[in-house]
Order: C-alpha cells, then sequence, then structure tokens
C-alpha cells in the first residue's frame, strides 16, 4: 500500500524559504493583489497593487459586460500579470466574485482574463468568498480566544456577512448587495430622495433579516466591518468628527442625513470622502443602514484584513495537513452517510493507477487531490436515491456550498461523479473550461476504472494491476488467475470500452 | 392554537366499521386488486382478483406502450373498476409500478386508465414497491421476534430484494430485472442456449452483487420468496419432488436443467408449470439463480404475502397516527438538518390560512397533509446551498426515494417548495396530472404566504389574519397596527401580487 495516498500525507509541495506567493481579488468593484514571500514559516507582504475597475457597472441585467468595463478589467490584470511573471502558477491564486459569478457564460469573460493574467482563474461563492474574507480579518486582526466576531464586508456587488470565532467561520452569508449594485439599483438616475432612502432601507434591511434572528441568537463580542467601502465610512465618521474611525448607531443616520442634502449622486458631499468613491457611496451607507437596524448593531470597527490576505492564508492550508478542502469533504462524507470504507479502497486504487500513468498523461498533485476526493465522494447520490445516483451527487457537488473549493473545483468533482459509471453524456464535462478538459477526462476514467475494480464492494484486497496511458488510450493488464476467479469483473472490464470512448480514451483490458 | 393541525392528531377519518377497502397493483406481469372489509378492528378480504396483462410486453424500449397491451391494460381495470363502484375513492388506492415508471409519458397511459378504473392511479418508485411487499408478506407470515427476513419478489419488470424484522425494512432494492424483462433481454429470439444462460446468470448476479456484500453482512434467518414467478418455481420443484414447495440451492440448478432440455422459449416443458406462465419463466428462473448465487442463498421458502395486501395495511396508517408518511418526512427533517422551529411555525400558520379556505377551494384532508409535509421541508435545500434553495429542495423532493409517498405525492410536494418563493416558474407544476393541478396551486399559494408572514424568523406570534378565497383569488385582511410595526412585512405583502399570478391566483393584502 506504499502507492497509496493517505490523508495524513501532505500531498502538494511544502513551501520553501523564500517563495513567494501571490493572491488576486477580482472584485465587482476594485482589483487587489498582493505578493507575499514566505520566510521562516512566515508570509510577510512585499507588495500591494489596486486599481479601481468597476467591472459591476458593466452588468447590463441580462448576463453581458459592456466592451469597456471589460476592456478595464482586461488592462489591470495585464499589468497585474507583468508583475509575477516569474511567480510559479502553483503559488498563485486569482479569485474571481459577483460580477464573474453574475455573467451569463463566464468563460467568455475568463478566457482572455487568463491570458491577459498569466494565470488561470477561479469563480468563487458568495460563502466561500465569505470564508476567505474571515480568514483575512482574522490573519490581520488575530481574535481574542473565546470572542465571536460579526465581520461585514460591503463589495461592489455582493456583501459578505460573518460570524466566526478564532480563524473559523461559524455563520456566513453572502447578499445580493453591493454597493455599486445597490446604487444602481435604487438610484440608477442619478437622483437622491428621503422617500426612495427609506423604502430602499426597508428592501435591503429585508435581505438581511432572513439571518439576523440566527446572527442575534449566536451573538458577537465585537463587529467589524471590512472592504473600502466601511473604510470610506468610518473615515467619514472620523472627519465629521463623530467618532475616531468607527461606525456607530449615533454617527451613522448623521452621515445620512449630510448624505442626502445632495439631491443627486454626483453632488454628494461628505467630509473625507475621495471623488474616487464618490459614485458608489450612497449604495454603501443605504447596506450598512440596513444591516446594522436588521443586526441591532451599534458599534462596528474598521479592519483592513480583506479576502486577498485571506487568500494566501488559504493557500498556506491547501495540499498540505490543513487543507480546508479535505475537511469539508470528510464533513460532507458524514452528514450524506458515505460508505467510507468502500470509499477508500475506491480512492486507494484510483491512487495505484493514478500513479502508474501521473507521468504519461502530465497529471500532478493537484489531480491528485480531486482524484481521491472524488473517489471519497462518488457513491454521495446515493443519499437521494439507488437510481441515476451518479447524476444526483452530481448536482449536490455542482450546487452546494462546499467550503474551501472554487467553482470550477466544484465543477470538475461533479463531473468526474457524474461520468464513474453508465454511460458518459456527452454534456457532463460542458461547464468545464477548455484548460481542464482533457486532464478531467483522464481523471474520470481513472475513476471509472477503481469505481469498477471494487464493484463486489468486497474487503479483498486487488492485485497487482498495470496500468499504461498513451494520448488517448488506456491499456489495462490484469492477471488471468485473479479475473478467471471473478467472472462479474471479467464481464464488466469487457463492458466498458463501449463508455470509455465518451471521454476519447480508448480503454483495452489485457489478460495476461 | 386550536386551529393548528398538529402531528399527533390523526387528520383522515378513522376507519368505521364494516367500510371496504380496494388495494390494486397494476403490474408489469398481471394486475391484481384485493377487496377487504374493515371489522373490528381487523381487514378480512372479502374478494380478489387476477388478470394476467402481461403489460411489460408491450414496452417497445423508447417509452412506448403497444397498443395491445395497452387495450388489454385498460379492459382490465375497467373490469375492476365495475367490482368496486361503490367503495369511496379515499378507501381506494391503485398503485403502478415499473413498466408504467419507464413510460416516457406515463400521463398519457394513465389518464385513460383512471377513467376506466374510476379511481385514481399512482407510480411508485422501485424503493417503494419493495417496502409494500415487504409489508404485505410480513402481514401474511407474521414474523418472529428477533427474526431477520429476506424478502425476495420477481416482478414481471423488477425484482425487489428486501432485509426486515417485524413489519419494519433494513435494506431494500430494486432491480431492473423482472421475469419478462429478463426473458425479453436475453432470449428475445425465443432461442435458449446453455451458453447464453451462462452469460446471462453473469450480468444478472452483477446486479445482484452491487448490495450482495452488504446484505450479507447485515444477514437473515429465513428467504421468502413473494410473487407468483417464486410460487411457480417452488410448484415445479414440489412437482419434480425435488421440495415440498420450497427452492433450494439444490433443487434450483436442475429445474434449469430440466428447463435447458428445451432449445425454445416455446419448447419449454416443466412438471407443474401452466401454460399460462411458460414464455416468462425462463427469466424468471435466471433471475432466481442469479439471487441464489449472489447472496449464497440455501434455501427460499414461497410466501402468499405480495404487494396488494401490503397496500391494505399501509392504508390503515396513512393518515392516522402512524402514517409512515410521518415519519418520512421526520428522518429528512433531521438528516438534512432543517431548522425545526422555523418549519413548525410556518406550518402551523400554513394550517391556520387553509382552514379559512378549505371550503372554499374544496380542498380535502389529503391536501391538509401535503401542505403540512411542504411547510416542514421547505427549507430542506439549504443543505445544499442558500442561493435557490427553493431550486435544490425541489429537486430533493423529486428524485429521494421517501418511504410511503408515490411519486405524484412526491412530485405535489417538490412543486409546493418549489414555488414557495420567488418567481413561480411556469414549469414548477408540469410533473403533476391535470387533476392534481388546481389544488396543488392553491396549496402553493398558502405555503408561499404562510412563509412570508414568518420570513423575520421571529418566534413573535402572527395575530388573528382573515383570509378569504374565490375560485382564482385569495384577499388577506390584516391588522393595520400589526403591519405598520413590521415594515418589511408590509413591502413584502404588496410585493406578493406580482408572483401569485404565476399560480394562476390572484391575490390581494386589505389593511384594516
Amino acid at each position: 500500500m506504499t502507492e497509496t495516498l493517505s490523508l495524513a500525507e501532505p500531498t502538494a509541495p511544502p513551501l520553501d524559504d523564500g517563495d513567494m506567493l501571490a493572491a488576486i481579488d477580482i472584485g465587482s468593484n476594485s482589483f487587489h493583489m498582493v505578493v507575499a514571500r514566505y520566510t521562516l514559516g512566515q508570509l510577510r507582504i512585499v507588495d500591494r497593487l489596486r486599481e479601481t475597475v468597476r467591472m459591476a457597472e458593466g452588468l447590463d441585467g441580462r448576463g453581458g459586460l459592456a466592451a469597456d468595463e471589460r476592456q478595464r478589467a482586461l488592462e489591470c490584470l495585464a499589468r497585474f500579470g507583468q508583475r509575477i511573471r516569474d511567480i510559479p502558477p502553483q503559488h498563485v491564486r486569482a479569485l474571481a466574485t459577483n460580477t464573474v459569478r453574475s455573467l451569463a457564460s463566464p468563460q467568455a469573460f475568463l478566457v482572455p482574463a487568463e491570458t491577459a493574467l498569466g494565470h488561470s482563474i477561479e469563480v468563487i461563492s458568495g460563502r466561500e468568498e465569505a470564508r476567505l474574507i474571515y480568514l483575512g480579518v482574522a490573519h490581520a486582526q488575530p481574535p481574542k480566544a473565546g470572542h465571536r466576531r460579526l465581520v461585514i464586508d460591503i463589495g461592489g456587488g455582493s456583501t459578505e456577512c460573518i460570524i466566526g470565532a478564532g480563524f473559523d467561520t461559524l455563520e456566513r452569508e453572502s447578499l445580493q448587495a453591493g454597493c455599486i449594485a445597490t446604487t444602481r439599483r435604487f438610484f440608477g438616475n442619478g437622483k437622491l430622495t428621503r422617500k426612495k432612502w427609506r423604502d430602499a432601507v426597508i428592501e435591503v434591511s429585508a435581505e438581511f433579516q432572513q439571518f439576523a434572528n440566527t446572527y442575534r441568537e449566536l451573538g458577537w463580542n465585537e463587529a467589524l466591518g471590512a472592504s473600502g467601502t466601511n473604510k470610506a465610512i468610518g473615515d467619514i465618521c472620523a472627519a465629521m468628527k463623530l467618532t475616531k474611525g468607527a461606525v456607530t448607531a449615533e454617527a451613522l443616520p448623521q452621515v445620512r442625513d449630510r448624505l442626502l442634502q445632495a439631491d443627486r449622486i454626483d453632488a454628494i458631499e461628505l467630509p473625507g470622502l475621495s471623488n474616487d468613491r464618490r459614485p458608489i457611496i450612497a449604495g454603501g451607507v443605504l447596506v450598512l443602514e440596513a444591516a446594522f437596524s436588521a443586526l441591532g448593531l451599534q458599534r462596528m470597527m474598521v479592519s483592513k484584513g480583506a479576502m486577498r490576505e485571506g487568500i494566501l492564508y488559504d493557500m498556506l492550508g491547501r495540499g498540505g495537513d490543513n487543507d480546508p478542502r479535505d475537511l469539508s469533504v470528510a464533513a460532507m462524507m458524514q452528514r450524506y452517510g458515505i460508505d467510507e470504507a468502500q470509499a477508500a479502497r475506491v480512492e486507494a486504487t484510483a491512487m495505484r493507477l493514478f500513479q502508474q500513468v501521473r507521468e504519461a498523461w502530465g497529471l500532478d498533485d493537484d489531480d491528485a487531490l480531486m482524484l481521491g476526493w472524488a473517489a471519497r465522494l462518488h457513491e454521495i447520490g446515493l443519499v437521494i436515491a439507488h437510481s441515476q445516483y451518479h447524476v444526483h451527487g452530481a448536482y449536490l457537488l455542482e450546487h452546494s456550498d462546499i467550503s474551501g473549493f472554487s467553482r470550477q473545483e466544484q465543477q470538475v468533482l461533479s463531473s468526474l461523479v457524474r461520468t464513474h459509471r453508465r454511460g458518459v453524456s456527452k454534456s457532463a464535462f460542458d461547464a468545464l473550461p477548455d484548460r481542464l478538459l482533457s486532464s478531467a477526462k483522464r481523471k474520470a476514467a481513472l475513476l471509472r476504472l477503481a469505481v469498477l475494480l471494487h464493484r463486489s464492494r468486497s474487503a479483498e484486497p486487488i492485485p497487482h494491476l498495470e496500468l499504461k496511458a498513451g494520448d488517448d488510450r488506456l491499456d489495462l493488464v490484469v492477471g488471468k488467475r485473479w479475473v478467471d476467479a471473478h467472472p462479474l469483473l471479467r464481464s464488466d472490464l469487457l463492458g466498458e470500452p463501449d463508455d470509455m470512448p465518451g471521454l476519447g480514451i480508448t480503454f483495452k483490458p489485457f489478460v495476461a
């Protein structure tokens, strides 16, 4: 069993002293990049970049992105890319959030964006965004032991609201109410009125209301506002001499009243407000007022921590002993009552097969991780029904909020589970970007084979197997004695070539 | 809270002494009907009908049903219908199994079939079929305390395999391998050879193999064969003087060898075999041989109990304190971590609203049960993700194997959960038969309203509400004081008429 990849062994190379890491946040308002150096077990930030791209303003409400915003985004990414030209791809993580989430065809943006950046870009869910924000804030302001913390991050497209303790989140929510989106929604014509403001606060409060009781019951010891919007509002409070930079239940209405002295967005005058932020401050103040009201907030400090730092710290855990994805997979296995013995057998065999074709197929450590998780989760759909359980499993993996995974990673898992048995539907890999297609199909072939070899669910070990991979082919040599003793396996192996072609791979079993 | 329907109160009228009940099994090989009289707390069978319709022979492999078989089915149902003309609809339950499950458009068969029978017909899943078979067998041969029992039922289209203890099942499986389906699959040209038989046994064994280890680990004290096929094979064993009616590991190969003396299906000669069963006995013996081999069976007794009796006994539980559906809903609530307090609030309010419009809208006890279950389960999709959770919940309720529910009942639950918030998609009710459409939309309107009224998730009780229903309208009168104190509720109530039209119902809120 030395070939088996166990949970306890870290699979990605640990970072070396002096390694550079970069995290890029492709946000709806601004794009951020932080570059850090890993030294003496710590991360040291060596560079920070921020550009106001305001990509969310280019959303046309039908899933399209206007040419101007698209162009601004690509140019910014190209500039970012130049700065990190020398950092190896596995040390760069670029994540896109709400605006890219709401595109009808994210790939149409992502493909040129990846080219501009020179690195792959992943899309994450709102709840994963919330987790990374919390992680960034927790590292910026180390939490007190036993304290609960409420963190609110008002982005351009969405607002994240988290309760956490230590470095872990307890509750995470993502609302479709960022500062750009909210400004456009209620003040799209540029005009401000008190009446419109009041109605808007009620509507946005209703969004917070959905989880406000849960949050209030759980409670928190301190509230922190992340994001440029919260910082700007804190700065206004300070400039108006209402607080020293915090936002309070007394100060916020005064900021709002001062803001509403203007009757148009472009006439807003607030002490300490940069021109840059004027067009979107109304939505930001509105969302924060709704949050204060729904959550009964009295005082919120401003934090400098943000998702970009969260991404960096998450990269330290990834691939190692504390990969958050391992925990998520284990939690799902438990919640959905997966047969752990069978999952472990399939995983061990999948890993044995993987090691034999890894080089020929150019698969890497990330592929090994994905294949392992897919093996652990391949029977998840049984919780729904036996019939078509691979389809149900694919649904769960595609749509669930799974901590630590990007959307593309979930899509890969979903495709592997979708195709682990029965005919391979042509659409099974449609959601994947082209760059992931070939390696996903190869992993799918390995998972199919591992599942097939364990179809009897027997604890009996599988003897030595020889697997050879060519570009579009896979040859398996199995011992005659073993096959003869397992007639079902023989019929399964012989039946397999009918299905594998759906993966574009010719499978040939040989009995020797 | 006197208007609230609690779990503990039976909602369907209890049976009266002397009531007649009928159960109809619309099987792939034969149709069965049993009529029973409820007296002194017991069921007494007063009539049994069986017709060999062999509906599965009409399946064309593309989801269509040949005209001959369709005609035979309708004529049989019309004859059955005549016999139960005087039994009230709520005391008749007609269930269709594998053949109707495999139709591309079941409604095209079910609508004329319901007309012929004069009663509604429900389709059930293979695992629900397995549960009812076990219930029928358990009542025919009361189980010994502490004993585990394996029950195998070889139908025309599918084979059910159950382990149970007492009156409850522990494991249930349904395989696409009935006696008609298997005969057609391997001997479709009418020819029999030993080679083909051997290969076929391996293929069918592989189906059993999927769960054989789980079953063998659980173990059983006795094996029972239900279904006409098992009874016929037991009769052959007896006629061949191999056993006194049981099927054993020694006898079965002898039956098979005798069968294979014929080289064509229509030349099969077996002692004790009726002409009626000759065309389908090969598939039956083959499935049983595969089951014996995969499960390591030594001896199987034949039981007279069958699904039809299971349906009768299930009807005794339905609507009362022991409704199996209540247990299933409770189990799902627990498995998927549903917020029980919120579910209970929504259910209580839904029931209050229901009582006010019940008469005007012609809703009955079954509607009350459905609405209550939908209320308990409406947040089930949150286990997957927040975003679009109503869609995920609908998916779970449509596709899950839920004990005690027919497919249509699950479809109703799924539609109610699908439409309990956000815009009502036109396709949400597509899967329902016409006869259920209007009452489903009405229940959906009530659930929407109950969810809306509890959107704040507050434990604060809801004051008196006045709800009036007309054909396509719903007027809600709410107290001014209450609405004024809840501005979010006001905006929700005012926003609702935009969405309700998707249900074909005009909703008007009045503040008085």
